[in-house]
Order: structure tokens, then C-alpha cells, then sequence
């Protein structure tokens, strides 16, 4: 069974990292800036010295593709390179280079595959400069149209379709990787659930569903001072309570249920005044829809109960729904089948935030393998991940890849 | 046993009223605007047509005496006519104008009373122009000085010494209304006891003793989805559940003791991160220092229980403290033997707020009276009072000056 060199994917991924490198060993490579550039005339010369033939979209998205002995859609790999600001070495990189060291690897060992097998290297996944995430595959998948993306602006006021431009990859919508018989992501998990069971990589089972919704609660402002407790309508407390309910609904749940509430706001805010206003937001998550639903009625009847319970008026608003993507099943057991035929322990999890794979999921079969992230850490400068779990990670897409290519 | 003229009190009251009038039935009228001089202008006409020498001192401050049987110093009656933006017809109006009414019952009925009854008008008692509040009652007390005062400024920069010699009431110090034999203020109670309880008139105990505490709690900021629940260091969800408690820790205790966490923020405050830093204010009351102490106590001990159990760290700082001001017992008394000559139903209460008379009780035997606040909202354009509650309040002030000027 041929193997990956994990010192080279190693290596690459570090000397990738030294562009846009932070002080404190982290990477600030926001999409399309002269930094995004540099990165990907990097990739460039890589992927032509692979053999490939680096093919531009009218997107900016980078791909190549080995031959395969036939003449089929290809199999892709891929992620993205830009970063967040202050970010880490391997959100994204690691899906891009583990790619690249597959078709390292089966050119080291002249392997034939009947189907092509492909590189893809996503623009603006991040969305921090151009909001939103996922914006390229976005577009491919039909979720945002082309215009959309051009006239998206940066702070300064920069459209992403001058940037993409001004960078040198405004290329052709003919170049776009698609068709495609499948897509893999080698991801690192952005999160704690490897570490804490112990495993070194994850079958990524889909993207969890997520719905946003906000909470208004309307209470009584007025005087810290001579309203007596039992007579206050204060907005913040009977917020605080529904906000502890909410952790609670979804501890109650089940292991993968996930409630935040990430923003708060209350009125007046001032230290002497009962906040007559409180606002804030709530964010579940769940592979199962139907469960999403289940909690935003959970959370429908948490607000009737404050509502009666405090003589306050609290609306709850479902402001964003994101439905779950479970990934191709065949896919996912190509990647479970990779983990075993390598001996490695592995965990079947669901992935809680966004990636370009839940648009190509859209299109065709597709699925990710997790790394183990040190701390659980991710969009910041200790983001981690050791040498050994990153070479485990390729092997996996190695594997997995070879498997939906035959 | 004479009584005031409930009607040119109430009369008095809503022509003052005119002075800085907003469309929705409050009043506007911050302290050295132009309407404060118009008040002024207005008071100092009443106060000599009910045959007072008017007297300015350095800090803006209106007095007026009524001579005496014999030349002690004067039982003065007082509170402020400055307004908050959008406040109301009463608070602080009620006082002065309510002082006045009792001189003009004295002069109608030809009462001659031993010490001398006067008249004050204390500049800026709001703050909201020049923080702090109580200022010139403060700098008479000792708690400011004048130079502070004087150099103060509003948000376009105007100071406090230029505006008050701006609106032509900037006097001597020599006129300063020292010494005093006692101090009386009657004030709308600002707070919905007296209505709770269904009783006109309050007797009050004393000023409340305050302390501002800050909480910060660190946990860790995470993406909102791939952290399960049970590995999270959600700074909010400790932050709320610590709040829940601080109800539970007032209402526990008395009647009287109150918590009020009136600012709230946390960090980052997206939608969908965890946060990773919360900060709150708790601002405690109640007329027992001790109480004060052992409320800050139970904070201490609650953040250490919340840090245990969540692994996460809070840090409890007081950033302020103002001590509980009990009133003079025998101007208490006269106070509560008015209400009970008149045959009015009083309550006992404490103020949750501070007053002029916070400060004029480190100087002289002080107390207040409190009238009945409709809905208990004051600082706000629907703050009133009915006329028979402030006929009855005025009748107080006027019993319990008689009394203690003999």
C-alpha cells in the first residue's frame, strides 16, 4: 500500500505558511490581497511541477487534474488559502497541499487511476474580506450569482471582481472544475472532539444544519434604585434566565446538539438603570433538520414561559436557516474504508461549521476527513495540529482518493 | 390646623412646567440653559412677591428666607427645578415649589414661627449636563470643590463657571444657606412602592447605601459549532447563570435589598462565536451598610462557585461605594407626626436614590418626604403624580416645618 510522504506535506505546508506569516507564527492571507497572490503563484509552480496544468475559473479558483486512463469526471481534492486575519497555518492549506501530495505521491509511484484526480484551491472561503464564506464554490453551486461576487466590496471599498483582476486570476468560467465525479476535503476540525476521544483523524458523516435566531426581550427601564425586586420587569434578568434554559435545552438533547448565544445587547446600559431591553442572539446546530427544528421550538416555548413567568414581552425571530448536508455515503465509507486499511483509530463526527464541500455537495458526491486540532483551536495563531496527524490526514485522502478513482 | 392651597400649589407647579415644555407632557430643562434661567427668573419673582429677599451664591444656588421670632439659623425647604432631557413635571419641582407653597400658607395666615423657614433651589441636581449629580449640594457638603465644579463641561465643551455667569446666577459664597437649624425635601418617590402599597405620602428612613461592582469572566472563545457543549467555556452562559443568581441573592435577603445588573457586553459578540469574555456591572442597594457588605460578599463567593464549576475565571471588582445615609431621627419624627396629624396613610421607606438631602444630612438634621409616584416612573415625560397626593405631600412639609421651627 503506497503511502504519502508526510515529511514533504509537512514541509509544504510550512514554507506556504511563511507567506503572510504573523510575529506570532500564525498567517493573515486574506483572499485576493498581493499575499493571497503570492500564495497562489506558488501553488502554481508546485502543481505545474506535478505534471498539472494550472487551469484559472472566472472565479479565481485553481485547479489541475491528473489524467486518469479514462476519460470521466474527475475526482477533486481541495480547500482553500486564504486566511482569516491573524489565522492559523493550516485551515484550509492543509485540504490544498494534502491534495497536492497525493498527486506527488501517485507520480512518485506512477500509479494509474482510471478516472482523473484533480486539485482545487477555492477563492475566498473565508469571507472576512469579501463577506460571505464560501463565496467561489458558492457561485458554482448556484447559491450566489457570478455578479453578486464581482460587486461584493471590501472596507475600502475594493470590489472582489477589480481585486480578483487586479491579482491576475480573473480567468475563464470554461476553466470552472466541473463536471466532477467526486470531492474530497482534508480539513483540520477547528475543534476539540478528536483530542478529547483521542483520535488522530475523523469521518466527517456532513455539515450540521444551523439556524439563527434573535431574541427580543421587552421589560420596564428604570431607577437601579427605588424599585423594589418583586415589582421589576428588568429585561437582562429574565434574558439571563432564558439564556441558562438554552444551554440546558440543548445539553438535554443529545451529544451534538450545540446552542450559542453570541451576541447581547441590553437598553439603556448604564450601571443605575433595570435595562428595559434586552437583545441577543441564538445559534443551533444540529446534523439532523428535524432536530433544528425541535430546539427553535424549544426555544418558542422558553420565551412564552419568561413572557409569562416575568410579565415581559419576549418575540423570538428566526432570522437564517442553513439546512444539514449529510455527505455522499459512498464517499464517506471510501474515507472510513482509507482510515481502516491504515490502521488508524478514527471518529465518525459532523462537521459544525461551514466549508466549501456543503456547496459542492450540492453538485456532486463529496465528503471530509477532520484532523485533530491541538486545544481545538482554529482561526487563530495556535492553531495546531501535529506532523504525525497531518500525515495521517493525507494518507486518508490518499486512500480515499484511490478508492473513487479505482 | 392650617393647611396649604392644594390648588396654587398644583397651579404653581404646572406653570413652571411650561418653562422647557416638550410636546409629549415632560419637561426639558437642563441646568444654566436658557430655560433654567427662565425657572429661575420665574422662581426668584415668586419668591419675592411671597416677600423674600432672593439670594444667589457662587454656586448658582436660590435661597430666600422668612424671618423668624428669633435670629436662628432657618429650617430650610428644598430640592432643585433643573430637569433630564424628556423628564418629567415633578421631580425636584415638587420640592421648591413646594417650599414655596408653604411660605405663602405662612404669609397668608399670618404664622409667625420661632427660627426663620426659608427656600432653596440647589443648582443641578440631574448631572446630566455636568456629572455628577447633587453637584452644588455636594460642594456646599464638602464633597466637591468649587473649583471642580466651575471647571466641568457639557458635551460642546461650555463649563459650569462660564454658564452659570452666562445666565447672570453666579453669586456669593457669602450667600451660601448655612448654617441651618434643619433641611426638609419633598420629592416624588421616583419608584412604585407608595403605589404598590396604595398610600399617599412616604416618610423617609434615609438614603440607601450603593456599591458598583464590575465582573469580568474569561473563558474561551470558540467557533459556535464544532465545540460540543460539554467542552465549552462559554463566558455568557457563566456570566447569565451568575446573574440568575444575583436575583436570587437579593430577593433572598429582605425586602429592601436590591441587584440590578444594568450593563452587559461580551466578547467578541458574533452570532456565531462562543464567547470568551463577558463583563457585567452589579450595582447593590440597601439602607444597612452591613447588608452592602455582605451583598458584595455573596458576589465574591458566587463568582468563585461559577469559576469552580465552569473552568472558567471571574474577577469581582467594587468600584464604588457610597455609604447608607439615615436621616435625623427628630426631623424623621416631625415628619411622620405630620402625616398622622393630617390623618394620612404613610408608609416607612427608604430612598433608592440620591438627593440634594444626601448631602445637606452630613451638615444638618435632614429628612425627606416622599409623594406618591403614578407607575412609579420618574425621568420620564409620563412621570405624575395626582394633584390630591401632591396637595398631601405639601401639607407634610408644611406640618413638619412648623414643628421643627417651633
Amino acid at each position: 500500500m503506497i503511502q504519502i510522504d508526510g515529511d514533504r506535506l509537512n514541509a509544504t505546508l510550512q514554507e506556504l505558511a511563511t507567506i503572510g506569516a504573523t510575529p506570532n507564527g500564525g498567517v493573515t492571507r486574506l483572499t485576493l490581497t498581493d499575499e493571497d497572490r503570492a500564495a497562489r503563484d506558488l501553488l502554481a509552480r508546485w502543481m505545474t511541477e506535478a505534471g498539472l496544468e494550472v487551469k484559472v475559473d472566472d472565479l479565481g479558483n485553481m485547479s489541475g487534474v491528473r489524467p486518469g486512463t479514462e476519460d470521466l469526471p474527475p475526482v477533486y481534492m481541495g480547500s482553500h488559502i486564504d486566511t482569516v486575519v491573524r489565522g492559523g497555518k493550516y485551515d484550509g492549506a492543509l485540504g490544498v497541499m494534502g491534495a497536492l501530495e497525493v498527486i506527488r505521491t501517485l507520480n512518485d509511484h506512477g500509479v494509474k487511476t482510471r478516472m482523473p484526480v484533480g486539485i482545487v484551491n477555492w477563492t475566498n472561503e473565508e469571507g472576512v474580506r469579501f463577506e460571505p464564506a464560501t463565496l467561489a464554490s458558492g457561485v458554482i453551486a448556484g447559491a450566489f450569482t457570478r455578479d453578486y461576487a464581482y460587486g461584493l466590496h471590501d472596507r475600502t471599498g475594493l470590489t472582489f471582481g477589480d481585486e480578483l483582476e487586479r491579482i491576475g486570476y480573473k480567468g475563464d468560467e470554461a476553466n470552472r472544475p466541473l463536471p466532477a465525479s467526486a470531492y474530497l476535503e482534508l480539513h483540520i476540525e477547528q475543534g476539540p472532539v478528536l483530542e478529547s476521544v483521542g483520535k488522530p483523524v475523523g469521518v466527517v458523516g456532513g455539515i450540521v444544519g444551523i439556524t439563527w435566531n434573535e431574541v427580543v426581550v421587552i421589560g420596564q427601564s428604570d431607577h437601579a434604585g427605588p424599585s423594589p425586586m418583586p415589582l421589576r420587569k428588568d429585561a437582562l434578568m429574565a434574558a439571563s434566565g432564558m439564556i441558562a434554559q438554552i444551554e440546558r435545552v440543548a445539553l438535554d438533547r443529545d451529544d451534538v446538539a450545540v446552542a450559542t448565544v453570541g451576541r447581547i445587547r441590553v437598553e439603556p446600559d448604564t450601571i443605575n438603570t433595570i435595562p428595559g431591553k434586552a437583545v441577543f442572539s441564538v445559534d443551533f446546530r444540529h446534523p439532523d433538520g428535524a432536530m433544528i427544528e425541535a430546539l427553535s421550538n424549544e426555544l418558542g416555548k422558553l420565551g412564552e414561559t419568561v413572557a409569562r413567568n416575568r410579565g415581559v414581552e419576549v418575540t423570538v425571530e428566526r432570522i437564517w436557516t442553513s439546512d444539514p448536508t449529510p455527505f455522499d455515503p459512498a464517499v464517506v465509507d471510501a474515507i472510513r474504508t482509507g482510515c481502516q486499511r491504515l490502521g488508524l483509530d478514527y471518529d465518525e463526527l459532523w462537521s459544525g461549521a461551514g466549508h466549501d464541500a456543503k456547496h459542492l455537495a450540492d453538485l456532486v458526491p463529496s465528503g471530509m476527513i477532520f484532523v485533530r486540532s491541538q486545544g481545538g483551536f482554529s482561526h487563530a495563531e495556535i492553531e495546531e495540529s501535529t506532523p504525525e496527524d497531518i500525515a495521517a490526514g493525507g494518507n486518508v485522502l490518499l486512500q480515499a482518493a484511490l478508492q473513487l478513482a479505482g
